[in-house]
């Protein structure tokens, strides 16, 4: 058998009391697990969080020993609950410093708006020290990069713009392809066939997702391999044995 | 001063490959602490893992020993990839076994559906030994409670009735009142005032929340206390500032 190739993964950390207390519906795990999986990077586990300095400086030592690659998000705005920079400096052991590139990008910014560069909005100059900017082109203040660890924006399209700017610069694997088959069928039913299925094609795993809609129900089947073709090949297998067994196979899901 | 009221806090572990890629949008992370909260527990903490079996179960048990509860959702249906009820045996160092009252249950639920109750359905009466049930009103296969351990559905309207199912059976404090005022102001431009005010009203901690829609912007300011009238008078100290400054505070957010 050939050499099994390196997977890459990475952590999320999404840091905020909005979350926890419900508040906030989070939109962030969605988007950077589709873009991690893009650039052959694997999200092998989220961790949302309160906004306490020692607890985020807790789990950001553990994730980025364990990942080779640890992502945040939320936390780095103006305001006195934002304290994402200085729990990363806690976790690295570093004074959190103003960044003059950021400083800069911050006075070209605010120049021309009301107030200007207030000591509240220098707070987003601040980076842990030894850090590198990450640009931010919906707004003013950028992410930070220290080491293996990546700092975004709460709000989801600027963390969406943060991402952008990472895009292609990150070393990874092969990305995971999907391949869905849908039927109106209950998983029930069809569970020894996806066991089967899976166990005749090493390389692959197979998620079964029930679904309950307009007073009908049914499951997607998704199979998940870094081979494309293997991905591909058993999608056709499952789609002819659901046929078999009487059920109208849907490709790409219903 | 008066004694703390102990604070309960419960933790979450989402289960599922399909959170992890991004095919699915978690929904269960806001339900689960929304309704947390009106049982007077908060959610101290999230994390998602992938469906592997060694993973659950070293999460389980760091997260039940330092919450007072820990609720899962995912993994329980009839696929070979529904694995939370092994992982929870491994985790309590029990065996899975056939729960009578379970099985009962599905016996009913499938008594008139077509296959009746397979071998496959039978895996959704399984329980960790010394398990007992959490009922299921939308569908056959009930949650499962072992100790301070709540196992609950993925699908997030199943796992809904669960939760209304336990509703007022945990023990909690009081649960966290949330004030919100919304203004069209940088955040950055009050940031002293959020802090300031913050300070002065021991008890209450303000979150803010920006928001850029409609090409305007703006954000919200969030007041959270388990004291209710402190929240509601730490919100008027807000709006009056608020107005001083020259803003419109909006009750409730904009």
């Amino acid at each position: 058998m050939a050499e099994q190739p390196r997977v890459w993964t990475a952590a999320l950390l999404v840091i905020g009391d909005e979350i926890l207390s419900g508040r906030t519906q989070d939109k962030n795990v969605a988007q950077v697990a589709t873009w991690l999986n893009n650039q052959g990077i694997r999200l092998g586990e989220v961790r949302i969080v309160p906004d306490d300095i020692d607890r985020i400086a807790g789990n950001v030592n553990e994730l980025r020993s364990v990942h080779d690659y640890l992502f945040t998000t939320g936390g780095i705005g103006p305001t006195h609950d934002d304290i994402t920079v200085d729990a990363m400096a806690q976790a690295f052991g570093v004074p959190a410093v103003v960044h003059p590139a950021a400083r800069k990008l911050l006075e070209d910014y605010y120049r021309d708006r009301p107030g200007g560069l207030t000591e509240a909005r220098l707070r987003m100059a601040r980076v842990p020290q030894g850090a590198e900017l990450i640009v931010n082109a919906a707004s003013g203040a950028p992410g930070v990069r220290m080491e293996n660890v990546f700092i975004l924006a709460g709000v989801p399209y600027i963390a969406a713009t943060m991402l952008d700017a990472l895009t292609g610069k990150l070393e990874g694997g092969r990305p995971v392809v999907s391949v869905t088959v849908g039927a109106r069928a209950a998983e029930s039913d069809v569970a020894d066939m996806l066991r089967e299925t899976e166990e005749a094609n090493p390389g692959v795993a197979i998620g079964s997702y029930p679904f309950f809609k307009d007073g009908g129900y049914g499951a997607n089947f998704v199979i998940r391999s870094e081979d494309g073709e293997l991905a591909e090949r058993t999608g056709e297998q499952l789609a002819a044995r659901l046929r078999e067994a009487g059920y109208e196979p849907v490709d790409g899901g219903l």
